[in-house]
């Protein structure tokens, strides 16, 4: 599942960067399963990180949302348009490489040399989906992709963290599915740049459009302070039809993020958040069990000893990583 | 919810060493919100903490666990002995020291000066149920409980995690709910000092405690290597009998534990996790938001710009906290 040995890190690196789709599949798996080699791995994808502009889908299942990436692919194609896409499922367990389920959806694209499709895996991830994902893009960025669709499976918590590793966010929404927009509840309807209305040719979509409506009480795309205002598309994915506006509401989101710095400014909040998860798993590692001995089993053994107390502890590790009166409370 | 601000809290702590209820249940509540004084309380207790004899009590919905609480707490108390009652919910908001389910059904003893009982929910504290549950316990050790007993509310992975606050484990167990031993599965099974088997009078009693003596292979309770082998005591809370027994196998395992040292060094992990989980919060509110300037603002800032990458970034401020090389790996 790691890499093998007979290629150094470096020069699977180079072949990625020539867009070589098994260069790319072996490095995100390397990422899926933790590999030691990771932050060689990083350090080397440095100069290539941030190229592409990263696209989230999410929605609840049976929205649609393989056939709406699939479509959205063929069209970015059609503008001939490096695609990555990165099928990530936070709460299935490795996925090991298999990719038979995404073969079988993305067919059309497979023998597309313009098209990377990779899905991942991440639960038991050390550092979790914060640590995996963005490193992830980072090789599908080094591979020259213009566009990276990154696909959520599943709903909950960790779908509004991966969404937050996207540029823009769509959240897909289709009429049927209990009562529309409650249907997409816990955070999601507030991480949409662009809400997607799929199946619109159905009885409903357009009640969801207006349920929409009504709760962004959206006068335009742009409000007056030059926040964004999240767009709302209608599409038929199956039918192919408004698939080219859900591209033009793409396009106009990263104008506007491209205006006042805000690609760079959301970028560094999403680097932090990154960073922030590495850190705590890094100490988690090096704290370990308390059979190892160390500072940990030494303040453990105070605490039981009524010596100390867990929060002074606490403090006397944690003071030694950042001190206090140099973090966000100074 | 908190503190109020006319006691000073070592007066409070005071108070609740002369076992005053309402000095227990305001201190329980200022652990359960959070409040910015659990330092001081934590420095506080120290003389206190380790009184009781911490005994879990977990089990699947059904299994009658409230009714053998009641009951525990009963016999203990023609022993003599002074009993804590904490009822812990990790998956509901701050109870906000609402107490009248446990008021109904533990009536019994509300009038019992040898009795203390609190419930508490800790969904959003800072560091968890890691941080919550060994605080609460020390507010009841300074109370003199000789034994408290620790009951979780609702199932899986978090109760697991309250039950490693405990000395000795009891895994209730009742037949009827599904099938039996597989009706308690997720780690719950593994974690059992004594097998309760409740509603004995009831069909399928007899099963359930095979199926288990099956799982456990047991010949007796203690193995040859001096391991603890868990023990299976049939009860029926409600009718009442059966619970001297349950008595006896906790205090066999606490014989068990007094032995070769095994209750300090389970205590000396407890406190390792307790530690950990507290450093870690620590941090993560440290390291807070890039708003507002500091280390990690300027290295995601670092990372976005290409000039270093997150794994390297966060070796940089783990590196501060615990140098690589005295950790458990030296």
């Amino acid at each position: 599942m790691g890499r093998r040995d007979d290629v150094a890190l470096p020069e699977l690196v180079e072949r990625a960067r020539g867009a070589d789709p098994r260069a790319v599949a072996r490095l995100i798996t390397m990422v899926e399963s933790g590999s030691p080699g990771l932050p060689e791995l990083a350090a080397l994808l440095v100069p290539d990180s941030g190229y592409a502009h990263v696209v989230g889908l999410t929605g609840a299942p049976g929205v649609g949302k393989s056939t709406a990436t699939s479509a959205l692919v063929g069209a970015l194609r059609r503008q001939e348009r490096r695609v990555g896409v990165l099928a990530v499922d936070p709460t299935s367990p490795f996925s090991g490489g298999a990719l038979l389920g995404d073969r079988i959806r993305m067919q059309t694209h497979a023998t597309d040399a313009g098209v990377l499709i990779r899905s991942m895996a991440t639960r038991g991830h050390l550092g979790g989906l914060a640590a995996a994902v963005p490193l992830a893009l980072r090789v599908l960025d080094a591979a020259r992709c213009d566009v990276t669709l990154l696909e959520t499976v599943g709903v909950g918590q960790s779908e509004v963290d991966v969404a937050g590793s996207a540029d823009t966010t769509l959240v897909l929404l289709a009429p049927g599915l209990g009562d529309g927009v409650q249907a997409a509840k816990a955070g999601v309807l507030e991480i949409a740049d662009v809400f997607v209305v799929n199946k619109a040719d159905r009885d409903g979509a357009g009640r969801v459009a207006a349920d929409l409506r009504q709760m962004l009480g959206l006068g335009g795309p742009h409000s007056a302070a030059g926040s964004w205002r999240p767009m709302i598309v209608m599409t038929s994915a199956e039918q192919g039809t408004g698939i080219d506006d859900v591209l033009a509401a793409i396009a106009k989101h990263r104008a506007w993020l491209d205006g006042a710095d805000r690609l760079h400014q959301r970028r560094v909040r999403r680097a932090a958040r990154e960073i922030e998860g590495l850190t705590l798993a890094q100490l988690r590692a090096r704290l370990g069990g308390v059979r190892h001995g160390g500072a940990l089993a030494e303040l453990a053994a105070a605490v039981v000893e009524r010596r100390t107390d867990a929060h002074a502890a606490a403090r006397l590790l944690a003071d030694g990583a950042i001190p206090p009166g140099s973090g966000p409370s100074r």
